[in-house]
């Protein structure tokens, strides 16, 4: 701990407000985690993982700049990490699900905005994460108005590329997308000072396929009845994906999933069979933000998938292998990216067949979409949710919420009201 | 009245809630408008075209209607009106300043969004705008996730055009919008029945300039002390400027311009020499939200022009009219709207440079920056106007608010203090 304390301080974090916020984190784990029955031996990993969220992980950031790595942060899953890759540096998903620094966040940040914007604008101007401090370079997205115009705000206190995502998948749609991803090859190669290769890039597009493949095989294995794993810890892999070490977490997945197919086998589960199945889809659900997880697997149901970026919209395509050029895999790239079934587009009908399409091949009950508050993208296509559910009798219950716990009780009444209805 | 009666039953409007709509205005207008001390006599006009604002007008589009013309509603100063005039069509801006139908809308959108979405989905949904109810065809854009996303469920009730504004201003952002307004001749054309053609659209480029400079006319007067003309009636010829008949409103215009050029002359004013002169700057103000302008202007202040989509946004950049081709005069219409300082770009530095020569052109003493309530463009936008105006030395106080009138006694506080500092 005292070597963390000496790089905490090098980062020039808020030492004070930092301690504060790391004793936080500890019993919320416990309570939320490490108290469910049955758990999978695979999952001490990412209880580590959490553990050393502010070190190990950090360490391992600093080492690799030592060694002139670079150390890119990203607040969406349209960021292509190959490209990151691909030039020697390291991506790292900086969205927090977690209320800090509000005070002074609203001196910049209209009060009324979604709180995982508040959130990373509070790690920053509070000074109280690690990830932040070790970036080199962060980029921003155009994927909704309020990070769209926050990053113009970043960009004060650290630099900010924006990669343009449009808002329709049209073929022009298409070229503008692809020029915004041969650009932000460009920007990574000036930052690390590395070229961006056929061979290295084919090597980081493999590498994150991988990851994807490791995700897409746990994925598929809580299709079984009973659940092999609990949703929420489903989710924390997910969560973990965005920052762990790419080739160490691919492994560890792969260990978990070798695990619960043994005990799929053998017929074991988390949950007793019959208990019901359902499917959460909404806004991105960041570290450490369990909240409706944590209230809908303590009131007698199994999250089966998560239709979220921290989910299958960041694991479920692949990027195709087989450009042979530089720009031939940057085109694959952006097609692969293009496919994400974000609100930002308009319409999102991909959203609503994958909807439908997981609902029968997770053998779901029901659906509980969880916008964050004040997201004008996800709370009003929740409306177009609501009415392709109805269309096919599928029961839907809709939440809106943010990072507070004031709501705890009140949801919980509601969600429970719901599952009854399902059981 | 009994004409309009018929008219609007065959509209097919909900009567009970139109009349009560009906009842609403005139004391309100009474208030903001008709007690304004000096008012030129060539405001007459547009007292008339509020009065008959469900009347008069809405039978000369059913007119246009029943002669095989089409009626093309828009949201957005992006939708070139110029397209619709070279088909033959009328297009009517459909945004709406009022709190209507709120229950009905609520059960599709979400509670805590854009006031000015909540009313024009209220109007459709309750059936009492007269203009909807005329329009054969509706355009959206993508200028903000809240309307964005409520046009797809707007589509349901009436046809959607939506067309797609970039989130920014490069070289293929610009390749994309024109595509965009290519896309719309296209449609406007097949809604229509009409060819566009050269000779019909560089007419309609220079009917719409000729309204545009009619309003910079005005604009320009407004620059002197005593101001000529309240901000109050300035707005009110703003927003009638969306919707009224493009030939009769510029010359209505210009014959008031032509009076307040002699009042001018003659040293007189509205208001007293010295008044404290403000720029509005922010959201746009949608018939009858005069709310804020009516308190600034009832504090001892004067509105000396409007940094807004109802106001200097709609007609301070002229199409150039130099185009030989239909497609040349496309490229100028693209390129003129794509000039609009609009919040859905990143970043926005067009307005930024534009307020502070704003504010230098008509000796303004102070910015007041107006945002709806949940407008995650321009409140997050007014940190950046907050930080470009203090580099200055000028003053600004932000507002964010919305149709209600539950928080006009606090805002007359804030507002009177503010003035106070700048006299």
């Amino acid at each position: 701990m005292n070597n963390y304390q000496e790089m905490w301080r090098t980062l020039g974090l808020n030492m004070e407000a930092h301690d504060q916020l790391l004793q936080v984190l500890p019993p919320t784990y416990h309570d939320v985690y490490l108290t469910q029955a049955n758990r999978p031996q695979g999952m001490e990993y990412f209880d580590f993982v959490v553990n050393e969220i502010h070190g190990l992980r950090i360490q391992e950031l600093q080492e690799h700049k030592k060694a002139g790595g670079k150390v890119i942060g990203a607040f969406c899953v349209f960021v292509p990490e190959e490209i990151v890759r691909a030039a020697g540096g390291i991506c790292i998903g900086l969205c927090s699900g977690v209320e800090i620094g509000t005070a002074e966040t609203e001196k910049v940040l209209p009060r009324n905005i979604c709180p995982l914007i508040k959130s990373f604008m509070g790690f920053k101007l509070g000074k109280v994460c690690p990830y932040f401090e070790s970036c080199d370079i962060v980029v921003g997205e155009t994927t909704c108005d309020g990070k769209k115009k926050a990053f113009e705000i970043l960009n004060d206190y650290i630099p900010v590329h924006v990669m343009e995502t449009p808002h329709m998948k049209k073929n022009r749609d298409r070229r503008l997308w692809l020029e915004e991803v041969r650009d932000f090859a460009r920007v990574v190669e000036k930052a690390t000072g590395h070229t961006i290769t056929a061979d290295n890039l084919a090597k980081a597009v493999q590498e994150v396929n991988n990851k994807r493949r490791a995700l897409q095989r746990l994925a598929e294995l809580r299709k079984q009845d009973p659940a092999p794993i609990s949703g929420k810890d489903s989710l924390l892999i997910e969560q973990i994906a965005m920052y762990d070490d790419v080739a160490r977490f691919t492994a560890k997945v792969n260990a978990l999933c070798d695990e619960l197919e043994e005990k799929i086998k053998a017929g074991q589960g988390v949950f007793p069979r019959k208990t019901p199945r359902v499917i959460v889809t909404g806004t991105p659900m960041a570290i450490p933000n369990w909240k409706v997880p944590h209230i809908i697997e303590s009131s007698g149901a199994v999250i089966v998938a998560e239709e979220l970026c921290t989910g299958l919209r960041y694991f479920e395509n692949e990027v195709a292998e087989d450009g042979q050029t530089k720009d031939g895999l940057l085109e694959n790239l952006a097609a692969r990216y293009l496919g994400i079934n974000c609100a930002v587009f308009t319409p999102n009908t991909g959203r609503m067949d994958r909807l439908l399409q997981l609902v029968e091949d997770y053998h779901a009950d029901g659906v509980i979409h969880c916008a964050l508050s004040f997201c004008d993208p996800y709370a009003v296509e929740a409306n177009r949710v609501e009415k392709t559910l109805k269309q096919h009798n599928i029961p839907l219950l809709k939440i809106e919420t943010g990072y507070d716990q004031e709501d705890s009780g009140q949801l919980k009444t509601r969600v429970e009201a719901f599952i009854e209805m399902l059981g």
